[in-house]
């Protein structure tokens, strides 16, 4: 095991929610933290009606509509004058195309990472060859991959993506329960415990196994990387440990892979089950022991390790569920939240940014990485999601429902959010493919990234993210270089290294416009570069000249 | 070489543009021709009025019109009532799920069968290991490949997808021709000469190669078969001996493949630079060594060997375009036909047609294998080209124009001509893919398969017949049981062998209805199965009952 830093021995302690750090028990007693910004549930409530308002203001919704009508009608007319000239460009770059640029799948679950007949024949290839391995243990009975199989009244061999039953279809439409349940093989929750978990019986191994097959394909096709989503839900504080041995002991790093952690939204599932007594409770087990594991390495080796190959955080669960309670300051802090209901999206998003951006702050200062957060927001339900996120995140996966406001879709452009979306992933649970916004969206120039989401219940072929570059590219008549700037989206919202940036889009990657791309790398067209600068400077300039004019400069 | 059967030194002679079959030079002379059935253009110019006159019939409109429209909505409540039942059925099908039915690609063409990334990877591997080879002679002058790019001013490591130019976009919707010129690598017709073709100065051997290793990948899916289409031009009579020797020279054979002939419609092309004085010479040329491998095969050993693998023919080009010529009985013989201006697609039509028959009788008489007829038809251009086909084809590929004639699509419906549909290449070149009529032919119960046309300009990804599968699913919300019927009716339409065919689709093939299908096989459930043979029959029972009240029976 490689140089691991010293103890610290900092105090850690959550309070209201967020986790607070002293250098040692006396500031612990005195109540002073350390000098890190902890962030409070009442600014960001107040900032929070601040957009709301925003949103809803008439006067600023015909502005933001107009103003992304012209960026909308500025892109044809942009397509019309200059698609051949960026062709041309393109076809005068040696050796690179759409399929040698890198693309990162920017949004896909670990536990549907692989295709369904990938699944099929690695669960056929484990019966053929250890059917008398002892793979479950239930109410204290252990059981053979045989027992289980013979318990479900299937033969493997027989199986098929048919009878395996994990992909979605019409029945899925609206009806994320349904889909959630395709994460059982042929519906069985034991085959998911078997396969698809890292913590079973056989310590993930199956799973580590099948994400390792998939992990050999993306380096074997090269250019293409995953970000995929592993799960820590914040019923126990022991978690964090057994992901990080789970993923030191089979060895799941890959260099094409980076890893983002997952935490659902199921507090009130946790609760009702009495599994712990309040949502304070869920956070402290989701947050403290990464913050031990920054103190304390020497303490938390293997979790030290493992969160070097994470590199954010994702928040996920049915957006379309309704929460009853209305989120404001006044709402109770998690120490008091002990109803059974579920805390509403904005306050589980408020949390999570809380305490990674301490997490950050804390990082930092020991020279260590640091996380992204990565929300699932818009997919479904209220558009205030959106405004959590807004005033919170990274990045987002989906957004669909910026359809819904033109001023938090002005918002995203402006600040240049970046947005994995996943139309094939939509289609079949909440928006048909043709109303999709992702072409609109690009076109405008808002930061859009292609994703697969879960390749097992969605896609066809061998190669997920391939088939919804190729649906994407045909059904919206995508031109080469919008699909390039596509992927360098992609990259650029990713958590690939900086130094694997500079070499995938450019050194100069972060500065703006035409001389941040290096057309040899990304194959985007520096008319198109030029182009998407031109117009935002255009948008701000104008924000800013009307800042101006309301505001004027006192007079000398 | 296997067991050729004896010469009969039958003589051959073309007259009125169909070659006619003497058993000697007596019989010539005399003018009696073996009793072959010969078709005559007037016969099939008057049941081509029938026809036109019937489709423009109104009561006959509103009557089919109403047919398709309960057709459609029948299958609707068919759905709705039995989906669950049907994906109930599928499930208990062991082993066998929509992966692993057999699937034919039945409309692609070998110049476009490799996927564009594949032909760029092979022009740089010949590069890399036989730069100076000699590979094309011009104007007496021969050239190496170092040459060849040299004077395009190319380097093949540097060349790219983008570079290499032959995918279609959104350039060629509606514009066949720039479509047609796609098939020139970098735009260079030079290339298209070495890679593509099979009669070119290294005697074709690029081609093969190519083809070879689109075979091989066939072969290692097991599941999926092409009908690819080799050209015929009818410039000169040797054309066939070139083929069939570059096929046997090659050894181009390959289990997962049967070979079409298409013939392009060019009469007018080889006429205005003097290539051929009539098109009854093209016709002789397309036809008549065909007879002589027929009647003579040891005269013509390496064609008889190859007309075993080669199962129909395929008429070609860009339907859209316009001809001056009005089809009737009174059109000029081929003998006649001297004009610049090009034949009609329906007279076109009938001599493939009249030739292939006559053909087949003789082949038939002698053992021999038949050819389909299976021409383009209805992707652009006048809907009485459906009219043409409907008289002389086993299936069509396209059939897109039926969606403008109810008439039309009833009788394809009612004779349930198989349409080899691709709406990918529509997509590019014709029609939007969410106005495809092929989910709404499927439904209706006409007999569909899908095919991709040209791999090399239409898809993405390495597997395009599971491409075109994958987007008509995800897009449409294709059941599984819905792409199963599909790749039924593929195996069913193709040129596979009797044995094939009932080892893919089960011993009763040929039998109607559920019987008739071996859902082990096909995974197409029989509920559905049944569902399609009740409907036909209640159709054609509609029909009956109307023919007898019109012509009541003689009373006794």
């Amino acid at each position: 095991m490689e140089d691991i830093p010293e103890d610290l021995n900092y105090k850690l302690q959550m309070k209201e929610g967020i986790v607070y750090v002293y250098e040692n028990a006396e500031e612990l007693s005195q109540n002073q933290p350390l000098g890190l910004p902890y962030p409070d549930l009442e600014t960001f409530a107040i900032d929070f009606s601040y957009v709301l308002a925003m949103i809803a203001d008439g006067p600023t919704w015909a502005y933001c509509h107009r103003r992304l009508n012209f960026l909308g009608s500025k892109f044809y007319l942009h397509e019309m004058l200059n698609e051949m000239a960026e062709l041309k460009e393109l076809k005068g770059v040696p050796h690179r195309d759409f399929y040698n640029v890198r693309k990162v799948d920017t949004h896909i679950h670990a536990a549907a990472c692989m295709n369904q007949k990938q699944l099929l024949k690695f669960i056929q290839t484990t019966y053929k060859t250890e059917a008398d391995r002892v793979v479950l243990e239930k109410g204290g009975q252990k059981k053979t991959l045989r027992e289980v199989f013979s318990s479900l009244q299937k033969d493997p061999y027989d199986l098929t993506v048919d009878s395996l039953d994990v992909h979605a279809g019409r029945q899925t439409f609206h009806r994320f329960d349904k889909f959630n349940s395709k994460y059982n093989p042929v519906g069985a929750s034991e085959l998911r415990e078997i396969y698809l978990k890292t913590d079973n019986y056989i310590e993930g191994e199956y799973f580590a196994r099948i994400i390792k097959e998939v992990a050999r394909d993306l380096e074997e096709s090269k250019y293409q990387h995953a970000e995929p989503r592993l799960s820590i839900y914040g019923r126990s504080p022991k978690e964090w440990d057994n992901l990080a041995r789970w993923f030191i002991q089979h060895k799941v790093h890959s260099r094409n892979l980076r890893w983002i952690i997952q935490v659902p939204r199921i507090y009130d599932i946790f609760k009702s089950k009495k599994i712990i007594p309040t949502f304070a409770k869920m956070l402290e087990n989701i947050f403290l022991p990464l913050f031990e594991a920054t103190v304390n390495p020497q303490q938390h080796k293997e979790l030290y390790v493992f969160l070097k190959s994470v590199t954010g955080f994702d928040s996920v669960d049915d957006e379309s569920k309704h929460s009853n309670h209305m989120f404001s300051y006044k709402s109770p802090k998690p120490e008091e939240w002990t109803a059974e209901e579920n805390p509403p999206y904005s306050y589980y998003l408020f949390y999570m940014y809380a305490n990674i951006m301490v997490l950050n702050n804390l990082r930092k200062e020991r020279g260590l990485g640091t996380f992204q957060f990565r929300p699932h927001c818009g997919e479904a339900g209220s558009i205030t999601h959106l405004v959590s996120a807004f005033l919170t995140a990274d990045n987002i996966s989906h957004g669909l429902n910026l359809k819904k406001s033109p001023v938090l879709q002005y918002l995203y452009y402006l600040a240049q959010v970046p947005i994995a979306m996943s139309p094939l992933s939509n289609n079949s649970l909440f928006l048909e493919y043709s109303k999709n916004p992702l072409r609109e969206f690009l076109h405008k120039g808002l930061c859009v990234s292609l994703s697969t989401d879960d390749p097992m219940q969605f896609h066809y072929t061998k190669e997920a993210l391939m088939e919804e570059y190729a649906i994407a590219a045909q059904l919206w008549k995508l031109s080469t270089c919008d699909v390039c700037e596509i992927a360098r989206n992609s990259v650029l919202q990713s958590g690939l290294s900086h130094e694997e940036k500079k070499h995938f889009l450019g050194v100069n990657y972060l500065t703006d416009g035409p001389e941040g791309n290096d057309i040899r790398r990304t194959n985007v067209a520096q008319i198109r570069m030029a182009f998407r600068h031109e117009t935002l400077c255009n948008e701000l300039s104008l924000l800013l000249d009307a800042v101006k004019s309301e505001c004027p400069a006192p007079t000398e």
